[in-house]
């Protein structure tokens, strides 16, 4: 069996606390390899890394334990969990970012962190608990232990819950949940939702300073530096400019509506 | 044997498009093991995403497969294909990257990606085929499968040229084609072709703003903060600045004129 | 045993200096794992990447091979050296970065590296040493030579010394030695060295153009947006500014002076 750790934190690349946690987990289990989903979430995103994390999960092998870090609350009384949803196990604080990856589901198992021995040490910075507590716990966790061993089950995981978009006769309105880093802007509106509340009228899409219609497969349909409204690789409705970059073009940002008035 | 997968990329490292991938690989053969070239190719760049793995191609262990998506046209009908060109392979849309990288070379193998069953998906997103196309076949090759397995041969990949310097009995015009992470200015102009110009005459060198005389052999040749010519790592001509950054302080841009003139 | 080797480097990520590196030792012994520890040193800060790799060093498994390439003096007269300290290893140039991490400690063995035969070539390049002399002979070591294999026993490291914060009766002052990819601003000034100067009296810190009062534990005991004095997960006393950025806040830059007054 593999034992593949992946790493979501808003933690970046210059610093040496994602090699921190690395070398810890490699000093629990030097089998252990590690998948960088990104360190580059912004400062305490959570929402940003629920998002980024949500997209990905999907394609990576059963058994694989996700470690996420993204921590406002570091040396609080949040607590500190690990669960297990389908083939998939976690290890974070329980700061909403696991109820916004799971889209409110009720996790499989869950537990809280509380056995200080699978921690790097009974006496845990409180500044850096990833090193010493979420690390160790997740190298014991791809190595062999079950949620059981690190943890005592607890009920609830702390809820955040997605803004959903909003449907009338006329439109949807939703929001700019990520942008990528094509400038790409990806919103809430997922296909299924689109196609139902559309009817086969056509569209009329207002974000930002622009307006757009119509809806392409790819961004070749349209000549290089043209706009153009596509869904992405999630389905979700996407504001892009073909070899170009919508976010600077029509000025639109993370959390910005984005309205679709559909038209007889 | 090692199952090596590298991957070259434009598509940054704050989104999941790498994750995913490395994901859908570890789905098909967890033992493969992944070295990330760079995934901070410019958008869409292919010219320079030629440039960097061109350069670092050498240094790989017989076997390697290299994942290279800048994939401009994605979702219309250019190839996907998958070649092997001495012990080296490669995965990924067929848009004159291949070429640049085998400089016009005809590859030993060359196959076009049409069997489904080696796809993540017979139905795969139009603006990722990265995850579900190559990335996949990618696995699979490194997994064991030959080019045959994946897909069927073809004749010729899309052509695309590097510029070439043009030389006269004065000297040498070249272009910057790489500004490097340092502010390094490399060029086009190969040592080679340098020297068999050059006859023992005396150097000036027109680059941005600035004029330099005379080739080093190291940084350190000149005091700190001073510029130089030298030859690079893959023995390209280079304007540097010791401890310093020749892009800004000459203002050169990649793509701009270089200009060797010989003087007796 | 797990074959381990790190990589410090100021090589960035945009080029593919760091894959030619991990390239030449896959080529060495495939089985060899790679963690990064940052390729992101400013370029030739060799102070700045011996306080990286030390605040990680502790956590890596025995037998870990460092490779540190910070060279400013690349293609020089410098060393190429190899050390051992306790059970980890470390390669790269003798610049003083390497007397840093030990902080003036004799390494338990030191080597200078001569044997061509671990070389990439013999006759290696005057720019890139870090592919073609210290890539190849980490490979090596993390593959089983030891130090005496790969170079001839020297006695002493180039030495470099930490700057020390000077402290009387009144207070301390020490400096800013690194500033985190959150504007956390980490001083020189060890919690052991704060705890014996204080003596029970009350704080005021001038750091930029702040005033800060008391040491807090964590972020999260300020309201957000608020600033704080606290020791970091290295016992290092850090201006912070909960969920926020104390560099950018307060001005404080890498290498300003941060004074304690003690108060009764």
């Amino acid at each position: 069996v593999a034992k593949i750790v992946t790493l979501t934190t808003d933690f970046g690349v210059r610093d040496a606390y994602v090699a921190s946690m690395k070398g810890t987990m490699a000093r629990i289990d030097p089998d252990i390899r590690f998948i960088d989903i990104t360190n580059e979430i912004g400062p305490q995103d959570v929402m940003g890394a629920a998002f980024v994390l949500r997209t990905t999960l999907p394609h990576f092998p059963a058994g694989t334990v996700h470690l996420v870090v993204v921590d406002p609350g570091v040396g609080t009384d949040r607590r500190a969990v690990a669960l297990r949803h389908g083939e998939q196990r976690f290890v974070g604080p329980d700061n909403g970012l696991f109820s916004l990856v799971l889209d409110g589901q009720t996790p499989d198992e869950l537990v809280e962190l509380n056995k200080t021995q699978y921690w790097r040490t009974t006496a845990p910075s409180r500044t850096f608990q990833g090193r010493d507590v979420f690390a160790p716990v997740a190298a014991h966790l791809a190595s062999g232990r079950s949620l059981r061993d690190v943890g005592t089950p607890v009920d609830e995981l702390h809820r955040l819950q997605w803004a959903l978009p909003i449907s009338d006769d006329q439109g949807i309105q939703g929001w700019v949940v990520h942008v990528d880093h094509y400038g790409n802007c990806i919103t809430n509106i997922h296909r299924d939702n689109f196609e139902s509340s559309r009817r086969g009228r056509s569209l009329k899409c207002f974000a930002g300073n622009g307006i757009l219609f119509d809806v392409y497969n790819t961004y070749g349909d349209v000549a290089p530096g043209e706009p153009l409204v596509l869904f992405d690789s999630s389905d979700l409705l996407e504001v892009a400019v073909n070899a170009g970059n919508a976010s600077e073009l029509f000025d639109i940002r993370k959390g910005d509506t984005v309205n679709l008035i559909f038209v007889d």
